[in-house]
């Protein structure tokens, strides 16, 4: 299956150069940045490590209803989730192990640094902005695919090699026997 | 003039503690975290560079119409500006030396890295979130007040010491003779 169309082969994406690569003032309107599609959710990169001596990179995404976003750790990121619009029930290990759940709404924020296994579900349609330590802003594009169409696609599904190879480049561990006996 | 009524002195802000001041997960509900009054706006802070091993910090800024905050730059602070409700005047120095200034509205970005001279108005009431180099975020709480109390209050002014102090302390210039020359 072949999802070049996503964006035209010739020229790359047409928000190539939208980000400086360097660290110098920008402004981008809202829905400007670098898009890229991944399972049903367009993630967009608003800044990157470039721009910030890699001390951290910022994304937005818009995410469908019903997304769930498997268990998984970052041998090496921390990670933001402040939600825009919408509600998404994020799932986390406490600092002393024990499993929490929460919902979160607009203007609620979270919190997962590295080493700590999260996942999370969205729960009505959703926006949500991301600050993560620099360089895993790219990810999205790494696992998913860059595209030009901001609006209603098929969902991108990536094959396992190009999971793995993400997940590798990025330090992402998949928990895939990971269980949450949590209350809703 | 004396604003200790702002907390009660002998317990500190109520505040205290809501962050956790290590890489630990946590969840805040919109309009909990560190609370700062410095001039008009009321400064939240989420999360600070002690729990992103000093990556970044997030604050939200409460800000009423008029608000001017003069142009001054960071010789160490990359600095964000998302613009979550109202309206937001931003003026800065481009890469080349020229002047810039974009009114940013709901949902537009703004970046400005260590070193770039900037200002900017508050032209409705307005909510931003900003992330910042780690450190940078308790910057409110130093030139400011902390304050337990989020509703309508009347505005901090720090005297020069304060101020000074504070700006020295993060690294922060001050430019008072820089004028602005761009048609708005």
């Amino acid at each position: 299956m072949s999802f070049e169309y996503l964006i035209d082969p010739a020229t790359g994406p047409q928000w190539q150069g939208v980000l400086p690569g360097r660290p110098a003032p920008y402004v981008l309107r809202r829905g400007e940045g670098e898009h890229a599609k991944l399972f049903g959710d367009l993630f967009t990169v608003l800044l990157s490590g470039e721009e910030t001596e890699n001390q951290f990179g910022i994304i937005t995404a818009d995410c469908p209803p019903g997304d769930v976003i498997p268990t998984h750790r970052h041998d090496a990121t921390h990670e933001t989730f402040y939600v825009l619009e919408g509600a998404v029930r994020l799932f986390f290990e406490d600092a002393d192990g024990s499993q929490q759940t929460q919902l979160l709404a607009p203007g609620d924020f979270g919190f997962v640094p590295a080493g700590y296994a999260h996942a999370y579900q969205v729960v009505e349609p959703s926006r949500m902005m991301g600050t993560l330590s620099g360089g895993f802003e790219r990810f999205f594009q790494h696992m998913g695919t860059p595209t030009d169409h901001t609006g209603a696609q098929p969902p991108f599904i990536p094959d396992f090699p190009r999971m793995q190879a993400a997940a590798q480049q990025h330090r992402m561990q998949f928990l895939p026997e990971h269980r949450w006996d949590v209350p809703e």
